[in-house]
């Protein structure tokens, strides 16, 4: 069954839930009927039993180890993904506070952000790529942030357009940078003091669908009133260690082991930058190598290490690269439907092969089809 | 490894999450590493994958066949748990209604709805039966609902204290019932026609924590004000069939699996009342026959056929009555702080085989230590 079960397997592409590493899918698998040490799977265990307890810790703590996160900062397990943060984040940092909010709006899920912000007080959208369809982000020379702005709001990769921010953008001192970091979280270190609040839906980067992390500066924690609905209150989960009510337990203990796999077999942050830096040359050499076959949608000099996004000179080109892809079991490849063309989604868990393989393909379909 | 991890699983009295059947765990694990038919495991497929999007659908008729639910219901999938339905339930059909909501108090659950509620507007607690801490439910003489209320809320099945209504409460025509079903859900069969909303978080009796079964007569639907948060407005997720975000993936996956389960195992709701009494009759004659050793906490009308509440005479007792019953293989048996004493958690998936084991060992030990 082992075997077969790997065999069946093509290299995945999809944005989202993605790609997982295979042992970790393995030990979720032989875990599952009974939890080693424990009388029942971790799925019929109680939030409050110590050994949930302990694999919840352990989870934070990898977090914690990985990304140097100190005690200035809670980080939190939520439910909602990162929708629910679209209201959360405005509703404790925003709402009330007689402030206005800035967003930087560099593709699909800054717009959303955006439009959940508006509910809950004033919004500056400080930079907006629309009209160039999210091909880019902004310099620092190209938006400017009132001193006294509640938070600077930004989404560090744009999933649908493969655009990502090379470094944070810059924020006065005392505005909290607040990052949408879902699809590209432990892609590479990152110095988590720089911002106020960094979260990410788990299903892209770091597990499974059904948990976000939320890692937050614990000076915001308390800004949220009492009159909001509970579960949106940062404090309420902060106080409660990620148990004001049930948390999604088994999306948690995957999320650890997936936290444990960068660092244990990857070697951390570091490597897994050189790892991810290598793996997006491969594919956007085959881009530029290609006499202009493939039209990648980024300006080259912010290019997604995550999503790579691209066309072909026509539709059925494009059909027909989809098809012969899946043929080399290289699967879930077309574009979103606002972008078209292909996305290649290679988050961390895609291995090297995977990648080489696509690039492969590529320089070939473009040879025989240009 | 099969036989050895399904060997070192105990009888698990767990309140939640809670025990779920072998044989959906064995599916779940043979399954996990690569969905047979497809070409990754579920946990890396996107939600909009046809793959994944035939899974929802099957969850939810299976839902709807089991519960006889018609098409002027929705069946939703959503996070967050019971304690965002708290929230969302008046900030979608109380908010800006004009109207006063009517909540019935019998234990821990509805005290907590009850304090979410009234962030959202007027709340009336027709019935609150705190003062003998929640050892019983109202009958329909015990309080009045307005004609014009908002909606009629209540819990029927308070987990902490192991009370459980035996029918819906009376509820004016034409006022919205509203039920936290998330201890009880799918225990029997339930003429869905007599509710404005019935919900329930998978973990106790219908999954693992991670998704919330929210079933809502469509005319409620539209109820909620654009400015509501985005996620908490049932009419987004209605609208986008569950799709309004990622949706838990693995939760909906393993819940489906339970419905199949009661389905075609157990041979439907009426097969599994009839299971479920069986099994709560063992443990409450163990109760009653005992000649006072062991004392229920819930008045015997409305003893829960899901959580068995009951003391000892007295703190010792009980501490060699958990330790015995764990070298028996009987675990999580240890009740609510706020009752004390025994909870033992007798859910759908919980086989009569072990509920008979703790009857015996009750017996037993009340003979031994009387």
């Amino acid at each position: 069954m082992t075997a077969t079960a790997t065999a069946q397997r093509a290299y995945n592409f999809s944005a989202g839930p993605a790609v997982l590493p295979v042992s970790v899918l393995e030990e979720v698998r032989d875990e599952l009927v009974c939890l080693p040490g424990a009388r029942s799977s971790l799925l019929e265990m109680s939030h409050r039993d110590k050994t949930f307890v302990d694999i919840l810790h352990d989870a934070e703590n990898s977090l914690r180890s990985l990304l140097n996160i100190s005690d200035d900062y809670a980080v939190l397990f939520l439910q909602g993904g990162a929708a629910l943060q679209f209201s959360m984040i405005p509703a404790n940092l925003l709402r009330d506070s007689g402030k206005s909010a800035a967003y930087i709006q560099t593709g699909t899920w800054g717009k959303k952000a955006i439009a959940e912000a508006k509910k809950e007080g004033p919004v500056e959208v400080v930079y907006d790529a629309s009209a160039s369809n999210f091909n880019h982000v902004p310099g620092p020379q190209d938006y400017s942030v009132a001193d006294d702005a509640a938070y600077l709001y930004y989404c560090n990769n744009e999933t649908i357009q493969g655009v990502q921010f090379p470094t944070e953008p810059e924020c006065p001192s005392g505005v909290p940078l607040v990052c949408d970091a879902s699809s590209d979280f432990l892609y590479r270190p990152v110095d988590i003091n720089k911002y106020g609040l960094l979260y990410a839906c788990a299903q892209k980067n770091a597990g499974p669908a059904g948990v976000t992390v939320v890692v937050i500066r614990r000076d915001l924690i308390d800004r949220g009133s009492v009159s909001l609905p509970g579960y949106l209150n940062y404090k309420n989960h902060a106080d409660a260690d990620s148990e004001w009510n049930t948390p999604p337990t088994f999306a948690i203990w995957v999320l650890g082991k997936v936290a444990k796999w960068l660092q244990n077999d990857i070697g951390g942050l570091a490597a897994m930058e050189t790892l991810n830096r290598k793996k997006a040359s491969l594919l956007y050499d085959a881009i530029d190598q290609s006499g202009g076959y493939y039209t990648g949608h980024a300006k080259p000099e912010c290019r997604s290490l995550m999503n790579a996004t691209f066309t072909l000179p026509n539709d059925d080109l494009q059909s027909a690269f989809l098809a012969q892809a899946a043929e080399r079991d290289l699967v879930n490849l077309k574009g979103h439907r606002s972008v078209g063309g292909i996305r290649a989604s290679i988050y961390n868990a895609m291995p090297i092969e995977g990648v080489q393989s696509l690039a492969s393909f590529m320089t070939d379909f473009a040879s025989k089809n240009a």
